[in-house]
């Protein structure tokens, strides 16, 4: 049983100070919000202190949507769950524009399964699905 | 760069009135901030009306723990994300032993690289790893 699709994405190389931006990063997660109708119903936000990066959680109707950065690193990662199908969303060209990021990796999970599938978005191993020995009790 | 680790659980088979019980599910997700001596910065609830499910979202200095539950299907799925290592939390006997649960399967991802690596904690396919073809710009 399939509940919702995952999908998981690592920007790297992206522009420090635009990880510290509390606002900015705000600004990409409603993007995504509205570029795909999502339905917000509450929402946690940190800043750690310093030049550390930000962490923010989005409970969805139809799951969550979150990110963290990592300014020490370069790396922004998030997640977006969604318990009904949605349209891909360019994270690619987002975060290369907005993050300055050289380099985004998505990477799709479906939730719910007892075998684990993956799709990497550009990936010539598209669909590799694999059971899992001993998923099953 | 690995900037964190990530444990997506899928619990089935469960018991449909756990999944609607709210503060069931928070005192697993409480158990597990306490057995791993987590430190929560925030966090949302939401019960879905009537006999819909639970979802809570934990914003940590370590990163967040998730969960959506579908009462309907006798799932709950989870989601532990950490930037500074952890032990492993025996999700398996845990959520037998609270939900019901009839399978539990642990995937853990390792974020912010791009090669995407994962492991299954119950597979005889452990450490399974591969580079994404077309993963660097």
């Amino acid at each position: 049983m399939i509940v919702g699709t995952e999908w998981l994405i690592e920007a790297k190389g992206c522009n420090r100070d635009a990880l510290r931006d509390e606002d900015k990063i705000k600004s990409i997660l409603s993007r995504v919000i509205d570029d795909l109708g999502l339905r917000v119903v509450g929402e946690v936000w940190h800043k750690f202190g310093g030049e550390g990066g930000v962490t923010g959680l989005i409970a969805l109707t139809e799951s969550h949507l979150a990110c963290h950065t990592y300014p020490e690193h370069g790396v922004a990662t998030f997640n977006l769950y969604c318990c009904r199908s949605r349209p891909e969303w360019d994270w690619e060209h987002y975060l290369t524009d907005l993050l300055g990021a050289s380099n985004v990796l998505v990477t799709r999970v479906q939730r719910g399964e007892s075998e684990f599938q993956i799709t990497n978005l550009r990936s010539e191993i598209s669909d590799l699905k694999f059971e899992i020995a001993g998923g099953e009790r």
